[in-house]
């Protein structure tokens, strides 16, 4: 591509409005426009990335046996409310009218399409197993949409859905998938983690994320040290501590603490450690139907995070977890927030592990203004049970029984679900068995964020300069800047060939054919900005000693290059595409 | 492609609510499935297909140097607002709400979304000319959707817009465009014609439809028999009759005509030509705001059609066309709609070059149950204007000058347009000229319907067993069916080893590896249907001599190759994808 014919409109300054980094070099390189809250026009250099990266979703798809579909995006309500779907769903759903003003939505996600049509078409065990994938543009009114392409409403993804006579034909194609996603985050050249993960709203019994590593990634994740343990800090478990329980030394002192509302606060005014305080929370919980609101509390230990994911999932805990207000711990505990602690407490009390484990803790009085000193557990205060409460540190032994954790943050960029029967049994999607018996079918379902994929990659690698583009989702592989093109005509000559050359070759080629008006310094910053990883310069000094100059966008080194040798020299450091 | 293990399933009977042939055989070879009215799911089949047009699209798009873009199909209404299209448009504008209560539309068409792209991003001269282009899913809801993909709600399209500063830069890309959707339609494999057509309601200068032949095409297009003449019957002009007018050899005579409303109906009365008729029609004037209403008669002869745009075209007539209504004729002229004629009208009278010709005619009387024989212009009536009002008709001349017309019918599967300043005056989308003036850019506009495209092949191709595929667009190219595969060892091990060879050698093959319970009857009949274009059969029979049978799709011969000439054989009749 001649950049003089090419729209890649690049800007100096960082928009004001981008807060991330890959959604300012995103701008900067000219590889997007926003058209309105979340919506974002793919510019040619974006969508060339884009398409690099649907290419590889697809080949990789195709071959672990899936078959391709393309579903409308514009999907009828009645299939949503075969679901409940259509109430459950937040405003996140877009919901239409059309001009007979009957329902459909703008869908964010395919399952009672798929399902729909799988109850159709698929009548015998025989035909299983099959998974059906599209890549598609879906819509999430997201009330918010931010962070550029990575949480837009319009967003382009692969889903997937598969179709299984058993669980452990679900379990197969689940590994499959599996391997595949590793295949293609292998593939796209980009550091990612498989995790375990919550199953979430979307249900199901087993789940997997695909993490993109990046120190800007919104999701923690927990690594065991020693073994291939990870999984979302979310879904983490803590054990139990080992060890006999500590003794009780101290007496329970009641303290006055005026004007303590925080752990923080409370550490600095007794001149202890957070570890040796509690922290008490109050939570609504699970109430049937006309039942009157229970409350439960939350007990973990001060430098401890409450994992409300675990939380949610206690059968005494409602779900998703809502956190009583001032008001409501007012009229059953008769204390502010600030106060609260386990001792006297009429409502059930689930403690963390850790929790559990302390002694001669201190903990709020359950009156405004006082905490208690030396408290102990079954001494001064019982609890209903102990529970893995809270969010897994750096440092807590791994789950898994091998090694320590060790924590890092990464970008959700896949998905992968045992679904079961949730969508099957509701819509009724049966198959004969092998006895001749209508039964639900298994499901799985398995996502990419495509454009999600794209911010990822930059929030992983990038540099004070711009981008660094992994060879295979690069725009263009190499990127060609002659000096005074317009004025040399060794300079034009030696770049119109190799331009020609190295296109014939099969590599991208992005030649910055642009006149003297834009200085070469600006040529090197916009090449470094929009991330092309193989650089060559050709300049009238090096022509005359035969030579191009390489770098590659990641190293300061510069190679020279006899002319004759390139092609050569090329093919043992960019792959064609 | 294992046929057993993948989602094609074909029907028998045709679906009752299936009218055009290829919504049939869409539906019956497992291509697509109905989702909502006009909603369709691409099963595999159908989607392979859809993205072998796509892939062509896309190569000769990217060939001709247009840049690819992503424009979000759901799209702000300010834009519309701002060149007043969101109160044009009709009800087939989905407009939709966000969250927030703000004014979205699903996008049929992205006008506007471009041309603010090239606002905001083109501000010289020298980046013109720029065209871009997408491949994307638009949506418009039809008041009846119907032939299935044919008119579809949702449906793929590829459009392109280009950015100019001259027209002479606008003719010159749309000459490159002409070109490329020619290459396009080559490379499909298809009968297509590019034809002169209306600008209609997108307005601009110039314009040309491309056309899949196909007699069931919706659209009529004329053709010269001795130039490369060729317009949709909605375009092509009708010459003035040459020659000296005919004499008036009869008097003016008025006759009882008693149930005569048609112009069927007079002719079997009087027994007389159609052709010696006049059929009178009566529409609403171009009227002024606050004028009262104009009516204008129009006069063509009985044996020809009008031709509403050429009509609505007409400075004193209104656009688009109105019909009087019965009431309305009344009052004015005093009979009903099937007794009137061009005598005695006191509205302006617009005469068909080819009516003006006749001398002796015979039309209404404008007075219930009378006609008028022996009628003749200047002598008995005066028209306002001569004009060309008709549709053309086989044998007319060709406007060319060249030659007669032929009649063919085509399905609208591309058209290209000259769009001039219109959306770039209204939203101002300007750049600066070579004096530092700022001018509105030219724009053209390109569309291909991807999808309408699979439709059309088929239409084009058929027999009363199903599709007959061009290779380039095929599915599959060649099927592979092995008899009695899971009876006879050698027939296995050939069908695989083949299978395994000639998908290595680059073509896409389904095995039809069902079981015998499948008959190799309804394997045959299901290979045709699908319409995959190259087969072959293995047998016991056969492979005793070394033999695998060849047939074409559309030929009954079929061929006896010997298994160790086969690859060089297939080389010969198929091309690798």
């Amino acid at each position: 591509m001649r950049l003089s014919q090419y729209l890649a409109p690049t800007l100096k300054e960082n928009p004001t409005d981008a807060v991330v980094i890959s959604h300012q070099l995103m701008l900067r390189a000219g590889m997007i426009r926003k058209l309105a809250s979340g919506l974002y026009t793919w510019l040619p250099l974006g969508l060339r990335t884009l398409r690099k990266v649907e290419r590889i979703v697809r080949e990789e798809m195709d071959r672990s046996g899936a078959q391709e579909v393309l579903m409308p995006a514009v999907q009828p309500a009645e299939l949503w409310q075969e679901t409940a779907r259509w109430d459950q769903f937040g405003p996140e759903l877009l919901r239409i009218q059309d001009r007979h003003q009957r329902d459909f939505c703008v869908g964010p996600t395919h399952e009672e399409v798929i399902t729909d049509i799988a109850r159709n078409e698929l009548n015998s065990y025989k035909q299983l197993p099959m998974n059906f994938y599209q890549i598609q543009t879906k819509f999430r009114d997201e009330i918010r949409p931010r962070f550029g392409v990575m949480r837009a409403r319009e967003f382009l993804m692969k889903d997937a859905y598969s179709f299984h006579i058993s669980s452990e034909s679900l379990q197969a194609t689940y590994q499959v998938m599996h391997d595949t996603y590793s295949r293609i985050f292998d593939r796209l050249g980009l550091d990612y983690r498989a995790v375990l993960a919550d199953t979430g709203s979307i249900g199901g019994s087993a789940s997997h994320e695909f993490h993109v590593l990046a120190k800007s990634g919104e999701d923690a994740i927990a690594f065991s040290d020693s073994s291939e343990y990870a999984a979302n800090i979310e879904k983490a478990e803590t054990l139990p501590p080992t060890g006999d329980h500590p003794a009780a030394n101290q007496s329970l002192e009641k303290v006055a603490t005026p004007e303590v509302h925080t752990i923080d606060q409370l550490c600095q005014f007794l001149s202890v450690e957070a570890s040796q305080t509690l922290k008490t929370l109050i939570v609504v919980g699970q109430t049937e139907e006309k039942e009157p609101l229970k409350l439960v509390a939350l007990v973990i230990r001060g430098d401890h995070e409450l994992n409300e994911i675990k939380a949610s999932h206690l059968p005494d805990v409602a779900s998703p977890l809502t956190f009583a207000t001032d008001e409501q711990i007012k009229q059953v505990v008769g204390c502010e927030p600030g106060s609260l602690g386990p001792i006297g407490l009429t409502i059930p009390v689930i403690v963390d592990y850790s929790a559990a484990h302390l002694a001669d803790f201190i903990c709020g009085a359950n009156e405004n203004g006082f905490h208690l000193t030396g408290a102990n557990w079954k001494r001064d205060c019982q609890y209903t049970q102990t529970a893995d409460l809270r969010n897994v540190i750096e440092g807590d032994p791994s789950p898994c029984g091998k090694g320590h954790l060790i924590i890092k943050r990464g970008i959700e960029v896949g998905h992968i679900f045992q679904l079961g029967d949730k969508y099957s049994e509701s819509m009724g999607a049966t198959v004969l068995n092998e006895n001749g018996k209508a039964v639900a079918m298994k499901m799985g379902c398995y996502g990419i964020g495509v454009s999600r994929v794209v911010a990822a990659a930059i929030e992983q690698n990038h540099d004070e300069n711009g981008i660094i583009w992994p060879d295979a989702i690069a725009p263009f592989q190499l990127g060609l800047i002659p000096l005074n093109m317009d004025r040399s005509e060794a300079v034009k000559n030696t770049a119109e060939q190799l331009y020609q050359q190295l296109q014939q070759a099969g590599y991208d080629v992005l030649l910055d054919d642009r006149d003297r008006k834009t200085s070469p310094g600006v040529k090197f910053a916009d090449m470094e900005l929009v991330g092309i990883p193989h650089r060559l310069v050709i300049g009238d000094r090096g022509l005359e000693k035969g030579i191009i100059e390489y770098k590659h966008r990641a190293c300061d080194e510069k190679i020279e290059v006899p002319l004759d040798e390139l092609m050569t020299f090329l093919s043992g450091k960019v792959s064609i595409k």
